[in-house]
């Protein structure tokens, strides 16, 4: 309600009915036009509607679904006013990829400097923590120096100077969507199909990528846990992307089990860094290869299997997906000794988890140990809380291992937080049994122009 | 995510941890139980969770609905550490009311002083505007000195010295839906069963008035439009009062057109003093007729509709009805002359909406007329809009009069906001045709323990 004539109030006036009309509406079953969504997010991105009711909206489309002609509208909502990268000046044609996201996956920080190194320019756009998930930009920023948010004007210079470039999603390309993006982390409303596929397809628009992969998560430790919703989601971002002219391949990988050892932000980066050095690191590295493949195969659609490993086993055994990170991280700030592992912040506190039997170990939930991280402060729970960067999980087993009675499962690092409950999750995430079990593989499905 | 190890803060990460997790719990289609509901509901009230956490949660509610066990539950949390109104000192039976509001309701201003000078005491507890209806609560804040917001100890003594009291509704009483009622009306979650059902249900649970008449309205000017939906909601309330140990009734009444003639805060008091000074408005009176025979039956079952209607008659045309509204609102503060009509904020400009041609009128949109009143400060769009006691509108027609071609349809009286756009809703919400229509009646069916 407007409580003066000047022309803010009258906007607020308006934006408010507008967006409060919406949520009853769409929740009485109509369909938003492609105006009214825009009008929307873009009241929500000039600060003409409060927390409460964009809140409230998304809660609303959440539990509603979009239809086909919402979601494109949502899409475009998302990156309206805020233009494209210019990759016309990179030479080479340029690759992307998205992570849906999940507990103890550092793909991204592999990925990108292995396809860098193999000749590929990368251009990554990334987000923060969502849920009990880690994001890449909270993990990088453990790394002492290193800028995280580049201007917009900053990331073609580091890509063609580099050769590949990892910054905070530019809320100057995708005003909308980096709005909305922290508030649905804080809200309850990230485990929406429409929602994410919106949320991920308006920042690869943003991009312009020649080459995209989506690796989409399932199980117990993703956003979508049923295998079928995950699908439902790569099914939605793919037929998004070709709405927006973008060539897109994915990757339905498994998140029953933690990816990697390592859950938290320094912890990964040291993690992501070790494999960077060759460290074949089960379950993180046999997805990281399918994805490379992907990447490289995506602007190099001739390239065979064969090809693509025989460039990523020769550029981590060189060290030049090594050292691609290292220059990548110097030109963003980092000093190079910034990535040596003292440098890392690191939790005071450790308590550690044994098994209290022997056995084979027959699942891990991840969801469950992602949740412990949260309460130490490896992830947020609401808006504003700042982030302990040292705090986190290593994992000393995997599903199918074999552990002896006192055997070390996982060690918890911490410093402040609930950690005796966090403790108390991570031992009740094993789940031990007296069979052999097999790990279901990391990589569960291929869905590119021939496997599709 | 807790950033110190205090102990409010600590118990900020779990409470906003819970309402995160039982978002996406209840959007999944799991039910949600008391203790988690009751948690939800603690921690909004003692301000441990944001208001748009909240609101994604009241969102999610208003989507999927709630299951008995989780409606009784939301309830019992609604009324939690609340006490009750201890009613055993007031002579006679204790009779309460509620309306779920429509645009021109001013039924409790009518019917309370009435049943009142009939000799039933009458606790009314009331709100503020939600949505584009008004709110008694407003309404009465523009009697100069009334005070609205009688702390519980005096709620009781006022009621046994004049024989009613009509107060805010105490957040001492309901803390919980004192503390989600405004957080609904701005986030476009008040159109909801469940929600509406639990709210209204707490609220007469702590008054505990021996008899309770709820009143329910249909069509487009109620919160809940379709007749089988408002038929559901009375159905949700009556069943929620027997387990609550309530005796209940309850009346349809229709809102397919404003009820009285007067729409906006002191427009709509001046409105109710004109009916208890004898005034006869055709709708709004019809619908107070049934509702004070049913809040005197509903304490004294074996009197005749006759003999109720001999009673209402009396203490409107004998004066005492208005001496009972005049001896309240002294006894809360406001001095006799501050009832005069002149004392009233009256907004300066006016605008008169005319008919463009002859003929009938076959329909006012109430939610028009409500919304327009909305635009010039005569409900709230946010939180903490202050509103404009002065501006609304004076319906000069009725559904089923004739009009010609030029006569005044409406005026509206506005100081700010956006007038010009309140007039063409006004405008818009008249209807006029080449034939004669009869309006539907105030009153569509009765709930009582005949009736029902």
């Amino acid at each position: 309600m407007s409580t003066t004539s000047s022309p803010g109030e009258a906007r607020n006036t308006v934006a408010s009915a507008r967006v409060v009309d919406s949520t009853t509406r769409k929740r009485a079953g109509e369909v938003l036009d492609a105006e009214e969504i825009a009008g929307v997010v873009a009241d929500f991105v000039h600060d003409r509607i409060p927390d409460y009711q964009m809140a409230a909206w998304l809660a609303t489309i959440a539990c509603t679904g979009l239809s086909t002609g919402e979601l494109v509208a949502l899409t475009r909502a998302y990156a309206m006013d805020g233009g494209h990268l210019d990759l016309s000046r990179v030479d080479g044609a340029v690759v992307d990829k998205h992570s849906t996201g999940g507990v103890g996956d550092t793909t991204t920080l592999i990925v990108v400097p292995v396809v860098a190194a193999c000749g590929a320019p990368v251009a990554k756009m990334t987000g923060r923590a969502l849920g009990f998930t880690g994001g890449t930009l909270d993990k990088l920023e453990s790394i002492k120096g290193l800028r995280t948010s580049l201007p917009v004007e900053e990331i073609v210079p580091v890509l063609k100077s580099v050769g590949m470039v990892i910054t905070g999603q530019s809320t100057d390309l995708t005003p909308g969507d980096g709005a909305t993006y922290a508030l649905r982390d804080v809200t309850g409303t990230v485990e929406s199909i429409p929602l994410i596929a919106a949320s991920i397809i308006s920042k690869k628009f943003a991009v312009q990528a020649d080459g995209l992969v989506l690796d989409v998560k399932t199980g117990s430790g993703a956003l979508i846990r049923e295998r079928h919703r995950a699908v439902e989601l790569i099914q939605t971002m793919l037929d998004l992307a070709r709405v927006f002219g973008l060539s897109a391949r994915a990757v339905l990988s498994d998140m029953s089990q933690p990816l990697g050892p390592s859950v938290g932000n320094a912890l990964e980066i040291r993690q992501a860094l070790a494999v960077l050095r060759g460290e074949r690191t089960p379950g993180l590295w046999d997805l990281c290869v399918t994805v490379c493949r992907q990447m490289l195969q995506s602007v190099d659609p001739l390239l065979t299997d064969e090809q693509a490993m025989a460039k990523i086993d020769r550029v981590l055994d060189d060290g030049s997906a090594y050292e691609m990170f290292v220059r990548w991280a110097v030109a963003q700030g980092a000093a190079a000794a910034a990535l040596e592992a003292e440098r890392f912040p690191t939790a005071s506190n450790r308590y550690v988890v044994k098994a209290a039997e022997s056995g084979w170990v027959t699942g891990i939930d991840p969801r469950v140990v992602g949740k412990a991280g949260l309460l130490v402060g490896a992830g947020r729970l609401t808006y504003d809380a700042p982030l302990d960067y040292g705090a986190g999980i290593l994992l000393r087993h995997r599903v199918g291992d074999h552990v002896d009675k006192g055997d070390v499962l996982a060690e918890l690092f911490y410093d402040r937080g609930d950690a005796d409950t966090a403790r108390s999750l991570v031992e009740s995430a094993f789940r031990l049994g007296d069979r052999a079990v097999t790990a279901p593989s990391a990589v569960q499905q291929v869905f590119d122009p021939r496997g599709a």
